[in-house]
């Protein structure tokens, strides 16, 4: 272990911590990060990164679920009132709340790309003396949004692996680039980076979450499984009528909305592996005497592989179409997010479980793979780009005591797995050397 | 009352009685009626009529609900082997089985026409002791074929009013048509006799049914409410597959069946009037493990008013489309039967129900007008054809005791009904010039 | 054309005017009509009249489609703010919005009763320069609630009523009384006045509205064919679960919420009249990767009479338990609103169109029946409660001119028919003595 | 290699081939292998194999799926007119065709059982040039019935192993039984000879099948992914009504049908492994015109594991009982198969393994383990009760060229296969004692 680095970091426990918890008080759901964005840039400004914002890494007509203008507007209103940073503000204006900041050694050497996420989800934070945030005074101010799933920590992580990295400049080589990535609930922010160009000259990539039922004390070197999905938002729309005077005259949304339901939880199973299919939330129609002339559906589809999706979201499109046809009713199909199905790269996965083995003695439970409960990640787009491109790429968790689970309105975290992750992924960039020259 | 007319017919009792066994216990179902339909034309041929046949007096691609080649050609050979006029036969062969005889005085005045009906059902007649058919040896002899509704009796009776007719042309004016038409059941029938042009010429019409739930002795002058119906077949062709091994492979024609069933139910009401919808049948599937890739669904609509019926049948078209689309199968629509909705000539209904009060005396009670239940006729293409071009139409019932419902495989009525009928119809063609007198 | 009378009420136009444009600015809907009721019952109170007011004429547990406690006081509160009475108002809170206003003329005769209604449309009003009560300034000041039926007018014109009965006091004999019934709206109100017997001891009954489509300067004296209707709320209660990870755990409320929906649109249509069923509206679910573990369904079941619409009603009762039941998902009904099928008195309508005919030459045409479009009307229980007690009973519509259709935003409509409404009805408390002259 | 082994069964080649085209001629399906069973019977019976025949091995409350009392005697006369030996068929007559053989050394030893099955599939056999049996005169002559999927040459093994194991009988130790089961297709005959005891027992057991997409020449000792699987008929019963005259006096049957239908589809997937569900059938209504009375729906479900099948199944019977709830009609559910989730046991799969490597040269692969398709087999049922008693188990397949697909009517297949099966079935009786001594 590289004691000198073990104790720059244990130092920088305070100031991980105020980071986590100013994020986690004004917690900003996706596309909304305008407070964060900007004290995250100010930070690595200050540190002397390269900087590229807004625009010039989010893809505009890439990004998926994006709020209307009015709430845009409407937020960034209220993270100026918190502090947002005026200064910066404009790049992140309308909803391009991405940053990517990059650490160029100058000396010969592969790229090497950490990302990690800043949304909270829309959510109602707990206050009640259970409630550690509440209790010490951090808990979110802001009504339906709210720091449930960690980002809070990632963000105050990517700020640590920052300071630390520009502190040991001297030891790195080639390029490292942190990946500050809006929008990851939902799935809805990735892709927009990723199709502008972020990844494309990364060699090697690690994403991370912690978390996620793995052990306090335990590191997962490449977390398998995560299904691909696709997230869409479906509208009916038909023609009211008096439901006693003239039903004849309406075009009932909510029928087709009800056989739309009924037909996608119908999709046939897929022989090769596992598929999903979700029609979470309908609403429908305005008042009980008028034939209901509107409906919205919430629809996901996952996927085992990314061709298991495609097929459940082709069935579904024949399903909403037809449905639509059969009342004669319009129909519209927005799409709200996507991930792809991906698979660490075995050599870099057990490069990082022999390194973390030597350098970092201290975990209690060092595991190369470990297959997710079925969910959905939208940094495989990341993955996925990488390896398309010649690179490797690992999704890495970070175990930790939870008080709730993700997505609950009382989760917290042990905050002293930000240490662990910043000293792993630091240990990562010092040595990745030796991986090069290994499989050189 | 015309007495000479009265003893005439009580003399012909016999003779009805022996016609309607004989088409009883050779009961023919619609399209088939082979055997029927050429002792008929023998019976008016040696009375002197002057014939239409066949294809003269039914178009082609108007029959709907036509038996397959194969089954007309089986039931052509059935009809054979059961003494069918071969010197007839051609004419009604593969299923055009209509006849219209004319008696033309010479004399000038308006052209009469009656109707009746000469095809059986499709059900089995019940063979036991309880039943007077088959006490008496009358039952069908053909299976899945039986005169549960009481066309027997009509063919009779149009034979005996035939004859009547005939014994008193000197009497009579004008021409008079007297139409046998094929699978009134279902109500495949009549479209194509009426297509071809039966009634173009005509000027007063009446189509007659016995029973029907009026009391004996009862005669009904105009019956109204016959609502307007579309049947049709629809079927679906997906893809098979095993439901086990891959049931990705399938598009599944139940689902699209089952999601169409409930779409058709679903379709609203009307304001301006009663409709109906019914999926009588619904056949689907091959096996218990295979993905079904076909199915049958047998469906009526009906409506008070042909826009009404329209309407509904409309909304079935989307609703059948959309449930393929939804499954990504095929699908096709086959007519199977239709009739319009009709009301009696009102100066016509009172001429008879004035008539028949004065001259026949004998009845117990003479109903105008008669709110039917809802159920539908294809006389009704006649009708609405003869009141198009400025006649006058109408239906009329005589009631008669019934040994079980219609359509019930117990059915059996009071043949004396026949008698009446003839009488009441040979007086309305003997005293229609008084009507046109009054209202010229 | 009693000329005093005249004269009379046309002085109160701008009184009629006034009442009327309050209300409307100050709209409250049902069973939130606590400043309407008190300054209504402040007016009654000054004139004299005997008043029964809240829990006296309003049973409790019959009243349906009550909003929360929580949403009552908060409107209480509302009201206080817009000057209602605090003098009255304890009599109201909770939500007992119902005032009977007696006059005991003293002298032997039959009770009459008049029946107007105070609630607004939970609906938002247009606020633009097309728009009369926008640009004169009365347009609804509260939000979601809007007189858009003329509720206003009826509330103004009860009050125009009260005033000029205790004026011709000395001309009337037996008892008069006015109701003001909260709640139309939603046909929630009516059945809790009637069950607290407000018209148990009522001989002639006569309920009103202005509108409805009938042209201006026409009266129509019995409208017939109101629907009997129920209205209710379904709700599904299942168990969310995460839909990528544990789908199997959930239990869901949608899919249950679908198949009742296309259940109920499916109830068979009667062959006895006309019948309804509508799913107004559907909610369903929190969020699109949670099976959805909630489902709301606003529905109303009618027919062309009491025993069809209970035949709908008891139908959907089988097929919302049994949707239940399919997803094993808990249900709870809550009954929201109910009116009754109703006819109007034959010699009570004769009596009121001979009277008008005479005593108001100026109205322009005077119709005997008017069968409705098919809507519903709680008024019906007083109607079929006071005729079940040997009484006699109507509907009255006064024609007007609507700037748009009822229930529409941009509802408005021509102030005077509330003279001749005034006038009409207080000509038939004048006259009534001669109704039990001549049926006596 | 045994090459006198060998040899004489190179000598049995015409005998199984003469055996398998007997059967395949005379091919009956499930519970009807009468003519099948007695001529077996009496084949062992020569070689001098203890019998336990009919209700001795089978349990007549277990069997699932049996046809009607009527469609047995049919099929018993049709047996005897084909040469069924009546001098057995008492044992069979009413649906007991099972035949368990055995050999006792009087040796100790284990028990060693093979298990093959005798019915054909209810399908019609192509006639025409290019089917071999066809052509060669060996095709089914009895409509729908047909030796599809190969339990001909499965009997013949059967039968060729129990000439084998009787002339070496002086080398074999223990007891060796050859059960010869009823009604594999559909998985309803093995169940009922598991709960017999027939392989109570039993230490060692073999289950066989040839093709299945393994090659020619290949062997596959361990076929792995058995589904468990439930199949099911569900009938609905309701009230016909004339859909024109009294829909409102229908319990439609069909409509229940239907939302089972979608409701059964819509069963979630279960995150802990594979499942199914198919309603392959649905046969409902007698009449376009009469409200659908009755409902027929063949359907099964499936699972990777026993649990999971389950789990499928509870969720079908809440949605078939509250499909039925919906429209007020009666239901009845009829189980018609099962089949278990089962493994091969890990150390007599190697054993094969090893034996056949070193004995069986000839083969051109031998495949430890396969993961089939997902299917089901109820040889499960033998093999999960072996396993529960200590015993071992698993399941082979032998490799054989097809003229077309299993079920499929132009099925036939290359008839070495047999001579390898009965080799092979045959070493490891003669070689059992090698693997109790390495495992003792």
């Amino acid at each position: 272990m590289n004691t000198d680095l073990d104790s720059t970091i244990q130092q920088m426990a305070q100031q991980l911590q105020a980071w986590r918890r100013d994020f986690h008080q004004y917690a900003e759901s996706g596309w909304f990060e305008f407070r964060t964005a900007t004290l995250v840039t100010e930070e690595l400004h200050q540190l002397g990164y390269q900087l590229q914002l807004g625009k010039e890494v989010v893809k505009a007509d890439a990004r998926m679920g994006l709020p209307t203008e009015e709430k845009l507007a409407e937020q960034e209103k209220r993270a100026i009132e918190q502090g947002a940073l005026t200064q910066w503000l404009p790049h992140f204006s309308g909803g391009f709340t991405g940053i990517v900041a990059t650490l160029d050694t100058g000396r010969p050497g592969p790229t090497l790309a950490f990302r990690v996420d800043m949304d909270a989800l829309d959510l109602n934070e707990e206050h009640s003396c259970q409630h550690r945030p509440h209790n010490e005074g951090f808990a979110s101010c802001n009504s339906h949004m709210m720091h449930a799933c960690g980002h809070d920590g990632h963000t105050a992580i990517g700020l640590g692996l920052a300071r630390i990295l520009k502190q040991y400049e001297a030891k790195l080589s080639g390029r490292i680039k942190v990946i500050f990535q809006p929008a990851e609930e939902g799935t809805r922010g990735a892709k927009s980076m990723m199709e502008a160009g972020v990844v494309d000259d990364v060699d090697f990539f690690v994403a991370i979450h912690i978390g996620t039922g793995v052990p306090k004390g335990e590191v997962v070197c490449g977390s398998k499984n995560f299904l691909a999905t696709t997230k869409f938002d479906v509208t009916y729309q038909g023609v009211a009528a008096h439901s006693g005077a003239k039903p004849e005259d309406g075009k009932n949304a909510l029928i087709a909305a009800a056989h739309a339901t009924l037909g996608l939880y119908g999709i046939p199973r897929h022989s090769e592996g596992s598929s999903r299919i979700n029609v979470g939330v309908l609403q429908a129609g305005i008042g009980r005497n008028v034939i209901p002339d509107t409906a919205l559906l919430k629809v996901e589809t996952r996927g085992e592989t990314n061709e298991i999706n495609k097929f459940v979201y082709e069935k579904a499109m024949h399903i909403i179409e037809g449905a639509a046809k059969m009342q004669d009713v319009a129909f519209d199909i927005k799409l709200m997010g996507a991930a792809q199905s991906s698979h660490p790269s075995n050599q870099w996965v057990d490069f990082i479980y022999d390194l973390t083995k030597k350098q970092l003695p201290e975990l209690t439970s060092i595991v190369k793979n470990r297959y997710q409960a079925a969910g959905s990640e939208d940094a495989t787009y990341f993955m996925e780009r990488v390896k398309e491109r010649g690179g490797q790429a690992t999704y890495m968790i970070f175990g930790t005591d939870l008080s709730a689970g993700h997505h609950n309105e009382r989760f917290d975290f042990d905050e002293n797995v930000m240490i662990t992750a910043v000293k792993t992924l630091s240990t990562i960039a010092l040595h990745l050397p030796e991986f090069g020259a290994k499989n050189g």
